[in-house]
């Protein structure tokens, strides 16, 4: 079983009628719950307003695939759990960033770059098109899925060069935004996805319910390698 | 010209009398003066101890190209001048990291990783494969350069994928080391080039000349966009 | 100097009406032209039609980019010539596949996929996205430039992953494209830029043109690097 | 159950006692023998000799996985296979090329350059570095591994940039090579692997067996898209 950890801000749900009554149980509860219909993960879920954050060292070290979702108060997570988080991810651990957790403070360390974009809240349509139709986090999708009311993200994206790009939106405002990238850190799998925004009911979409169950295999943790800067010998004679 | 400002954390060659013989001027001076003969550059310097480590906003928006060349006081460095200089580059500015400086801060913001290695002192020699003979880094140089001793730095080097690979080291006592590595971040470039440690004579060596003078070249900003992230309108009708 | 040659396929120049309205001296003509007014270039044109198709070994020998535009005839380019163009950029040539030149004999062997895509005709609008603001190829080019009437290329393009994404376009149909993408080839630098067609005077465009000269001075040869697989003698004693 | 298929040129074995004693059954032989233990294989073999190579089109549909060792007769692979091989490869099969498959018809195809490099027959030691600790091929491997007595591959290795370069070797004679890249072609995953000279054991080391039978799992097909290019109609209107 693949030990998942689904992290939530979990702010707007609390005091926006509109974002509770798509999400009753917060955004973190409904992928926690899609997820666990999966029957290979082991999910918990963690809020920033738990004692450190939900994410205790012994929480980070039980968690193969860590899911972020943040938005208005990035602020807020303490610098010593993003560090944490970032450490945890170079020993092994995966970790999916979804829509606004752009500016999240851990994936902004994993990146090395401010993450910056355009935006707009119109409630336009996206399509998502499938750029890597052999990778195992677009299995079961077809060329390209919609959403039809979501808060448009558009280039330059300010990223580094993605190992693999996954995928493009096309929105109906006339951007484009590179939605779906992969990265190797450290030992650690990252994936960011675009999609997701508080507003709209993304995360009942069934294809970014597929994408993000994907994910979840693709980049779990299949090592734990601990930070170390050993002086060694030589191995042959000097 | 183009601007460059050589970093040193200038401490080995205060208290150290074989560093001092080998850097009269520092390892900061010998680098600035070797720049200086190329013609093509303004040089200035900057050191650790100095305000600000000499590192006022003013001179990094001065500033084409960073040297940076740090090993015992990394910690030394306020994370308020790692920051600004990670977000120069960003900009669009340059950054050359030498030798120990895989453990600088500016450059650990830069790469999200934990930057460590293997290292061992033994003087042993080192052989610098040129794996990008087409790479305005390499020219002038020929299949590979050897250095006769050296401190050794061997893999797992923790680093993001380069963007490309320059140079391979082959080490006497069994090591390899990707010695030379590239990357984007933002709208600046970024060097990191192994060799350089401050009780052998290496920035004194042609061929390392030769690299830290094309690096600078081929690192210097030519753009300067500040951070955004707009709220924008439709292009196209909605 | 940069020694430039342009090839073009030159066919519907020749029989179609329309076409040659648009491009009087061919498209070869009018990119010669264009870059011929930067004053850094020697251009010359090749056309299939030609000898050798315009492109003998001492043609080869003496480009330093290489401009390719075909579209219907590609397999008349002999496999000879294809070989000896793909020859040339591993050596260091640089070459710039335009727009339909996706399937060309060269773009493929320097690719080894299939280049594969989706597309349209309909006189669409096109939008092209500057993802790489600090490239060399992007200079002068705001965040985005438009043309107004274009043959659609939409994903997924069947190319290796690009060294670097410079620009994705969004299609007023729906679709995206990777519209700019680097690789390096063997000692050679390789630009695909998909806008061109040739019933569209899109080669008039001022910022294609910005691009097309920023793009041959990006890919200029610097090195001539021959073809070798020498056996050699160990370095250190065995 | 995965299905593999490994193909030899299969003439050394034939003529020369001392290969023939190493691997009586082939080098296919014995790498088929080795997978086969594994129990999630279906494994079967070809050879340049067999009609059509052994690699009839029914033959490639039904694989998922090809490993390739081929030598001497590079030549004599009807250029068909070898275009037949690349093209499924790019429908979603894996291709396993092993130490000189590096100048195979289907790998040169595959990379678009020379794959040119050094080489010495010196009987010397090789240590490959693991790059990449966390990547499938390497898991249960140690930090490094050893051959005792191998044909030296030096850099410069002309080979586009890998998408993750996972092995890099240290040789006695003072050359290193990067000896496992893996690349994504189409849809398909490419994975060169250095170590395998006929005259030594090497395939009968646990180790290499090891970085076998992992690359075999991760390269496996999981999807088949045959080629396209399809005109399409707009998604939106137009």
């Amino acid at each position: 079983m693949i030990r998942v950890t689904v992290w939530n801000e979990f702010r707007h749900e609390k005091v926006k009628e509109d974002v509770r009554a798509i999400y009753p149980k917060g955004i973190h509860g409904a992928i926690a719950d899609m997820l666990s219909k999966d029957g290979r993960f082991t999910v918990r879920t963690a809020t920033l307003d738990e004692p450190e954050h939900g994410l205790s060292q012994k929480v980070l070290d039980d968690t193969d695939v860590l899911f972020w979702w943040g938005h208005g108060a990035h602020d807020e997570v303490a610098d010593a759990t993003a560090k944490a988080v970032q450490a945890r991810v170079l020993e092994g651990m995966g970790f999916i960033a979804l829509h606004s957790s752009h500016f999240s403070k851990p994936f902004k360390l994993l990146m090395g770059t401010h993450c910056s974009l355009k935006w707009r809240e119109a409630g336009e349509n996206e399509r998502l098109w499938n750029i890597a139709p052999s990778h195992p986090i677009t299995q079961g999708l077809g060329e390209y899925f919609e959403l039809e009311h979501v808060e448009m993200y558009g280039e330059r994206f300010d990223i580094p060069e993605p190992d693999q790009l996954v995928f493009i939106s096309w929105f109906k405002g006339g951007e484009v935004f590179r939605s779906g990238c992969t990265w190797n850190r450290g030992n650690g799998r990252v994936f960011y996805f675009r999609p997701g925004h508080e507003t709209f009911p993304i995360y009942h979409d069934r294809n970014v319910q597929r994408v993000l169950t994907n994910a979840a295999h693709w980049a779990a943790a299949t090592v734990k390698i601990p930070f170390a800067c050993p002086q060694v010998n030589a191995i042959e004679q000097l």
